[in-house]
């Protein structure tokens, strides 16, 4: 079956349709500079977010996204393709990991894996389901991973065990 | 002595003057609906973080900030005031939490703790800061919780032991 982000057009998965080991792909961002710097102004305001010159002086060594940046392209990316779960992608954190920085002109795609499923024992509508999340550059290079336990709903509650 | 986020000015601290249990304070931040919808709108389009009757049918109850929208909030409080490390906030991630969501009207302030300073063993100029950074709202509930491994130059290079 192919995923949405690939074109099924709109299918959800409850926790029912979810297994260990599936993956799902989302569409692609690509990243510039103005974006970049944009973000920085608002939420991250330190030169090697904000200018080229001044990055060059830093670790990054040139202009860098924000790691938060990353994070929340990662989320829109997930939300609108990558990760079609009913009732929306809905987690109370995660680990959070950016083993490399974005740069302008990379193009940022997700790919989602279902690690573990835990139907919830004291509220049968749903479960907790772990997924890596890893964000990768057009070179296929790993820039975040986000490990995230997410709430999910069964579509069937009648039949569902406590 | 003063924090920034109350008025010092413009210390910064390198890795010897850091100590376990050191606290930073930054200054404060009021979210409003608007800024919750704008930002979802951008990175994270979800039903709970864009429109107040959608988000009552949810799990959320209510209009909720993105947790990414809380957490890049958080940073610019830690950059503006919050965290004043010299060499800036730079780190490779983190353990994020969200125990409670953020709401329309809420006010929000950083709360930095040093927990753990390991000095390089391979860079003598740097070392690595676990702080533990609580986002809390105006009734002092934490809403966020992020610790993170920060880069940390060290001042004077010269005397440091490898």
């Amino acid at each position: 079956m192919a995923n949405p982000g690939e074109g099924d057009g709109g299918r959800r998965y409850y926790l029912e349709d979810l297994q260990v080991g599936q993956r799902f792909t989302s569409a692609t961002h690509e990243i510039d500079a103005a974006q970049i710097k944009a973000f920085a102004r608002e939420f991250d305001p330190q030169p090697f977010h904000l200018d080229e010159e001044a990055a060059k002086a830093t670790l990054f060594g040139g202009l860098a996204a924000s790691g938060w940046h990353t994070a929340a392209i990662s989320m829109r990316l997930m939300v609108k393709t990558g990760l079609p779960l009913a009732g929306g992608i809905l987690g109370a954190g995660g680990e959070l990991n950016w083993p490399k920085p974005t740069r302008p002109g990379d193009i940022l795609q997700v790919v989602s894996e279902i690690e573990e499923i835990t139907p919830s024992r004291s509220r049968p509508d749903r479960g907790t389901v772990r997924v890596r999340n890893e964000t990768r550059n057009q070179r296929g290079e790993i820039v975040q991973v986000l490990i995230a336990k997410l709430i999910v709903p069964r579509r069937t509650t009648a039949t569902a065990d406590a």
